[in-house]
């Protein structure tokens, strides 16, 4: 190796060809060379020096692996929401909107969801347990806080401040078993829980266990929440997309499950998992029972994983006709080998009505997991030494919350009720809104947090954008985001059929505010079907 | 592939034979091939079946990995954990001692240190915003504690329930650059900062990018904290380690940088990182700006990054001699082409005084990284969503802690100094007490929260342990958990020269207890020593 010599000029972008936006074939690696940066700038007090770390020798998976949920799109949106600030501070108004509406992720609390009381008592109370000496602290918490608070300080040697155990605290992994206990009527055992950092730190480490290289796939519906396709690409392996069919609501059809199966096969990938998010994100539909038997039954006659994204298993709309079934009670309902089906569940807390995003807590649930696999798992959690303890304990209050009779029990119900319908209202009202727009569909959204409209786009629009170099999708999203301040992300960040065009919103902006969103959004559209007609 | 037919019972550990504990030569993959478990245990109700994930086909890296600070000893800890329980329950007592002390890691609260009464008051009022309406506030919180947390309420739109930005708060960011100002005399800029959820994730995103396969090889300390190893192993990248001089108080020697450098090249591994801890984790040294200056020029000259683990920099017990000075201050007063040295240091909310473990608060900072290279470390962050937001606060506690004239500043420096002093103490008392022991030598601990003594054991004990397949020093690491109940780690899980034995123990127990476990472990020594002389 030889001595710097060049030298990068910090704010220079280095031009490199961007790598495509593709989410369902693995792209090659690059061939790795280490190259002199030249990017044609002297400066007589700087000279040109070259770095160990370049775009070209990295680890290519990392540069291949796309995250659109925080990509382009918001990195653009927090400028102009710098730009915003300077406006107000300055008292000019250049930009045709007052704020930057982030649309682009399931964040509740960041759209003025209101935290639910009960919860924050009783972690004010843990994180400072001197107060519970403090003569005031029962004119300021009620009792049933101060019990809980003292049961969890009980559990944790009265300190949020130690590492747990790195599957997490014991009485945490006993109130989630019992969760699943009266939600699927099947025993749960807490060893077979691991808490984690929200579902996305779980779903890594399984991904990180399943894939050795290329060889192994991960079965992956298109679209899909792009943590599965970055995870994959990360970790070297081959992401099998299965396409969901739009015009039937956004079904998974097992035909389809078996065609990319095969497709892989012939490829000599071998097929380790099947990705199920149920409700679906970005597309909102809701499994029924038959469905998901289907789908056991497939797992289990090709030998692969399932893994049950299940975060979102509060967000449901459709109660009376489709109400959440958790992957769990199907297989033990079904019985046989079916009921040790290998399979890991996600929750978190950062979905429902509980939408603690900032806390990142979590669990996953292992069935039929042999013990030596547990192991790994284990020791896969113990390199990361713990989750953090009050993410842990928002996951307790999550599957336990207060039970009838207690001080805090009817606040929390009407605190729950109410977020609930108002999401269930918000979702009726975007999705509407959205099929009345020229050349645009949405499927209902049965549940979860979002619309994933298609956008019929002019031809002459797509042709515009193919050449500066955009996905059509991208183009139209960003043209909404400087005319609107409104943030969505585009389709082909989670993969969408060839030659159709969608994006992914939420419907979380308040019952306050969302009309005016949807006006926003529609004032745009026609602005911009007018102008490429 | 077919269907399952044969079923592992679940309570049936699986013969295996255990990866080689070695942390130096990266372990030759096992061929994978997809074998059906047998476990010759037939039972009429359940059929053998097989199953997808065998120890055999999943990913060989997670298997090879070794993590010994909570590894084997740990795991049998909380076994007797609980059997300590149960005797407790039923009034029995059938072992030696009452209870397990837990010296295997640095998690200070879970031995009683006290956290620091303004971080926790902050954080609990941050949690509940609407106890800032209730007319006790005043009564309850310090005025100081009441106005920091409206402060870092306005940042964070009055809730820790959202996700922040991927890279971190704002605030927070812009707090933790003025404290690098502060401390380094040198300029810092909040957008070269990342708040991590502790050091750990931070150290990991860093190596994934810099690791492609095994080709790749990153320069660790032997012995070094397993968190490395474990790491660049599941990265399926090189481990390069290179010895501290144990004669001369684990000094680190360019020579050896050099001969490990040398031997990677000739064996066609490009060595991309060094990795310095500073002060040492497990060794406790110290290093002086003289050597730290070596360093540097050697990573310059051989184009490789400094990944500068600095998560003890408040444990330094020598400040006289040898005071705390970062890198990112050496590499600035070098100046020239040294102050634009690729490296990133890293820094942590689990460590000093503040010992917040469980809160999974951490930052690092890049020194000389290019625009390109942040923006995939950026995108890293961002599929990982971001750190937890109160771990982000205490980050920013740490790093701006109320100053003179606040109500909180004097019992804040008075809790600091106690706990700082009391370290101090006790990391004297215990190398004393080990350096007593017969065949036991032990360097002074300058820094951390550790001693790593060397322990020259009889060459009967070493032939008995190898007779069941244990390596020895794991050997007297059981017996002395078995003996006393004190919880240490065996030094093959740190990596150590050939032929010599060691273990790293915390001296963390409280002053209360730590005499009584320098006594237990004095005793179990003099047996240990006599049964095998």
């Amino acid at each position: 190796m030889f001595k710097r010599s060049l030298k990068v000029l910090s704010n220079q972008p280095i031009n490199r060809v961007k790598p495509s936006p593709t989410i369902i074939q693995p792209l090659p690696n690059t061939t790795t060379t280490t190259t002199i940066i030249n990017n044609n700038i002297t400066n007589k007090f700087e000279k040109m020096t070259k770095k160990s770390m370049t775009i070209d020798n990295i680890c290519q998976n990392v540069r291949n692996a796309q995250y659109a949920v925080r990509g382009e799109l918001v990195i653009r949106a927090e400028a102009i929401s710098h730009q915003l600030q300077k406006q107000r501070a300055e008292g000019t108004q250049l930009l045709p909107f007052e704020e930057i509406v982030y649309c682009n992720i399931g964040n509740p609390q960041q759209l003025k969801q209101k935290p639910l009381t009960y919860f924050r008592q009783v972690v004010s109370l843990v994180e400072c347990p001197d107060l519970l000496d403090n003569p005031y602290i029962e004119k300021i918490y009620p009792a049933d806080v101060i019990t809980r608070a003292r049961e969890i300080l009980g559990s944790i040697n009265n300190t949020t401040g130690a590492y747990s155990n790195s599957q997490g605290i014991s009485l945490v992994l006993r109130s989630v078993a019992d969760f699943i206990e009266r939600r699927d009527g099947h025993k749960a055992d807490p060893s077979e829980i691991f808490l984690t950092d929200g579902a996305s730190v779980g779903v890594q480490r399984i991904l990180k266990l399943l894939i050795k290289d290329r060889s192994d796939g991960i079965l992956i519906p298109i679209p899909q929440y792009p943590l599965y396709s970055a995870t994959i690409e990360l970790y070297n392996g081959s992401q099998l997309g299965y396409l969901l069919n739009e015009e039937k609501g956004w079904s998974l059809e097992i035909t389809e499950l078996e065609r990319s199966y095969n497709d892989a096969v012939a490829k000599g990938i071998n097929p380790r998992a099947l990705v199920i998010i149920n409700p679906g994100n970005p597309t909102g539909q809701c499994l029924d029972r038959a469905n998901m038997e289907e789908i056991v039954k497939f797992c289990l006659e090709k030998n692969v994983v399932l893994l049950a994204d299940e975060v979102y298993q509060e967000n449901v709309y459709v109660k009376e006709t489709k109400p959440f079934i958790s992957f769990k009670k199907v297989v033990k309902d079904m019985g046989g080998d079916y009921a040790d089906l290998e399979m890991v569940s996600f929750h978190s807390v950062s979905k429902g009505f509980v939408g603690e995003c900032g806390k990142r807590g979590g669990y996953m649930e292992l069935n039929g997991v042999t013990p030596d696999i547990k192991s790994e798992i284990y020791k896969l959690a113990s390199i990361g030494l713990c989750p953090n303890v009050i993410g842990q304990l928002v996951v307790d209050l999550m599957v336990r919350p207060p039970t009838a009779g207690e001080q805090s029990h009817d606040l929390y119900i009407k605190e729950r009720d109410t977020i609930y319908e108002s999401l269930k209202k918000r979702a009726n009202l975007l999705t509407n809104a959205l099929n009345n727009l020229e050349g645009v569909t949405c499927n209902t959204s049965e549940g979860a947090m979002y619309a994933f409209p298609q956008v019929r786009l002019p031809a002459k629009a797509v042709e515009y954008a193919n050449s500066i170099g955009k996905a059509p999708d991208a183009y139209y999203c960003i043209q909404l985001l400087e005319a609107t301040g409104i943030c969505v992300v585009p389709g082909s960040g989670f993969g969408q059929k060839d030659g159709t065009w969608h994006f992914r919103t939420t419907f979380l902006p308040s019952e306050e505010a969302i009309e005016g969103v949807c006006k926003r959004i529609a004032d745009f559209h026609q602005s911009f079907m007018n102008k490429y007609k």
